[in-house]
């Protein structure tokens, strides 16, 4: 087995689960948020960076990876983590949410998915068994099934026909998958919001016996009500002794609420998204460095972060520097961003392992603004 | 004195300096290469990363300041080195050169330049007295008078009026400074490709007692046997007690040939621009990592190199990140261009002290390229 689970302990006060996840290059604790690095690049750091900020899984796209600078050549290079002079664990996708979201003429067959190059506009086609040669040349250590990912709305009927697909495709990954000794391939849990079709996903991928399951097409855009209804009907049908992935999804109040209901790994590109816009995430809540108000602001980010960026650098210089697009203002804001979501999973750990995480999320909802009326998005 | 010189050596086979520079934030070798940082930032780097490749004094850019983020911001920080959280030796730019370079629309008179905003339009007026006080505010270690930047060619008569112009505003500046016992200001001798001029221009200069001059107006388009001769009338009117600073110039070839002509300071925004397109400066060349032969190259940018990118990664990664527009392929090939150059004047120095400079010139040249038929320019 490439990968095992190994489940420590259960909070007692939410059910969360603390854990490790054990890979043929090192373990992660969980629950845990993998920063995004699309291009084998987790945009504005260096690898030393992330390590510094103790990130300890990351994860990078196949679609992406495959196009630019193609799978051949990471292959030739050793593999992603050698091409990227990282060697503590990756998570590639699938390629399939790039797929399904870059490209907007396609043609979805049982076979796979005809579409046009989202920057060339040239044809190309993906299927379950292209998506794992494609995986196995990056050599991750743990790499996604093919799955569909449905638009958001999407009818019952469409939804239902849409995760017999994906379960039909999860069987062919496992069968075109060439090196399950050291890759583990988890399946995908889909369907939409319709609470019997999670539930026969589920059953289906479960049946198959996967190393480990991840939900998908949550957070695309449904009230956060139903993301969490979702995920209360489909955990409760996981293995226990497999980690569960919750795909997509990097608000702080959303990892929270995940790790209460049984997740143990999350990814998002938001965190660095919105760094590079100069928005940071800190502990009394959402905080736009561009404004103008902290042109003479000369405190840190957040009085409470211990980053390197709040550690050195004032509100008044990291503005400007964004305002001036200057690249080390995208470094600082995006250091203090991964931070913060890496420090809150471990602040979630610890909250676990002493049986208080609902305490916790109430004084962290609080502090954030979650409790106001209407609360930001993140 | 805000600053004080200290010759070490003159190299016996070239007649170049080994020298230090002593100011109010430490001293630094010299020859040595300033990195620029425009706008309180060298671009990519961060302060950690100059100081790993031992950067010991940075430059940055009166006149960008000045309108992003307003020196009266950086003044209330309590000046640029706290700013931007660098407190090794900074010089600063008296602004002229992108008064006259960048902007269209401007009016020279005898009071100052009246002109547009580079990128807003607004109308602005630049003058000695302004030059000295945004300084003053930035509080470097060294500034530089306001000099007139000639366009080149310019005719005899223009240069004429225009060094003497130069040496009445140094003359204001004198006047207008504010903080001679902690920072210190450097005349800057013009004159074009006119010999007798250059003279002129430094003989007035010198007779103002300035702790430090520039060589100005020169690597503006030149051949560069003249930017040689220039020295070579320049720099022996130039006081042996006080450093010379060679203003623009950051080719490898132009730094040896600069130090031999008894120059001991330089800048250039060259290694970073070049490196933000894929270009590197290496021991045996220049090196354009984008190109399409380095994609399966898995060898460093310059094996000869120890700098943290040739120890790290390929030119087959960087050259992914580069074309795919990714920062950190910015922040490798600019952390080795200005290690490269560093790496260069260290080396230099060290021929100084060993008086074989001359020898050290012969084969960097023909290990570089420049003795080839058509040498790049770089
Ligand atoms: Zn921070
Ligand atoms: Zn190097």
């Amino acid at each position: 087995m490439a990968i095992t689970y190994e489940l420590i302990k259960t909070c007692k006060q939410t059910g969360a689960r603390l854990g490790k996840v054990h890979t043929p290059h090192g373990s992660f604790d969980t629950p845990m948020f993998m920063p995004v690095g699309t291009l084998a690049t987790v945009k504005t750091m260096s690898p030393e960076e992330l390590i510094q900020m103790d990130a300890q899984i990351i994860l990078s796209n196949t679609y992406h990876l495959w196009l630019r600078p193609g799978e051949d050549i990471v292959k030739e290079a050793g593999g992603l983590h050698r091409f990227m002079n990282w060697d503590r664990p990756i998570l590639t996708d699938s390629g399939g949410f790039q797929v399904f979201s870059l490209s907007k003429i396609r043609d979805i067959t049982e076979e796979g998915v005809h579409f046009r190059h989202h920057l060339s506009g040239e044809k190309l086609f993906f299927s379950p068994e292209k998506a794992m040669q494609v995986q196995n040349d990056l050599g991750p250590d743990i790499m996604m099934v093919l799955d569909e990912c449905p638009p958001y709305p999407a009818t019952y009927d469409y939804m239902e026909q849409s995760i017999n697909r994906t379960t039909r495709w999860a069987e062919r990954c496992l069968q075109a998958h060439k090196r399950k000794e050291d890759q583990a391939l988890f399946g995908i849990i889909q369907g939409g919001e319709y609470e019997d079709l999670r539930k026969q996903s589920a059953k289906d991928l479960i049946s198959l016996d996967f190393p480990g399951y991840a939900i998908g097409g949550l957070s695309v855009g449904e009230p956060k009500e139903i993301m969490n209804e979702m995920l209360e009907v489909t955990t409760p049908l996981m293995p226990s002794n497999k980690p569960r992935y919750l795909m997509g999804v990097g608000s702080p109040d959303s990892l929270i609420d995940g790790a209460i209901r049984g997740i143990d790994m999350f990814d998002c590109v938001l965190p660095t998204r919105i760094a590079r816009n100069g928005t940071c995430m800190t502990s009394s809540g959402r905080l736009v460095v561009r404004n103008a108000k902290y042109a003479r602001d000369f405190s840190p980010i957040d009085q409470n972060c211990e980053c390197y960026t709040c550690q050195n650098y004032t509100r008044a210089y990291i503005r400007h520097l964004i305002n001036t697009n200057e690249i080390l203002g995208f470094r600082l804001t995006t250091y203090h961003n991964l931070y913060f979501l890496l420090k809150l999973m471990k602040q979630v750990r610890t909250a676990i392992s002493e049986d208080r995480l609902g305490d916790f999320k109430e004084v962290f909802f609080e502090q954030y603004g979650f409790n106001e009326h209407k609360p930001k998005n993140f």
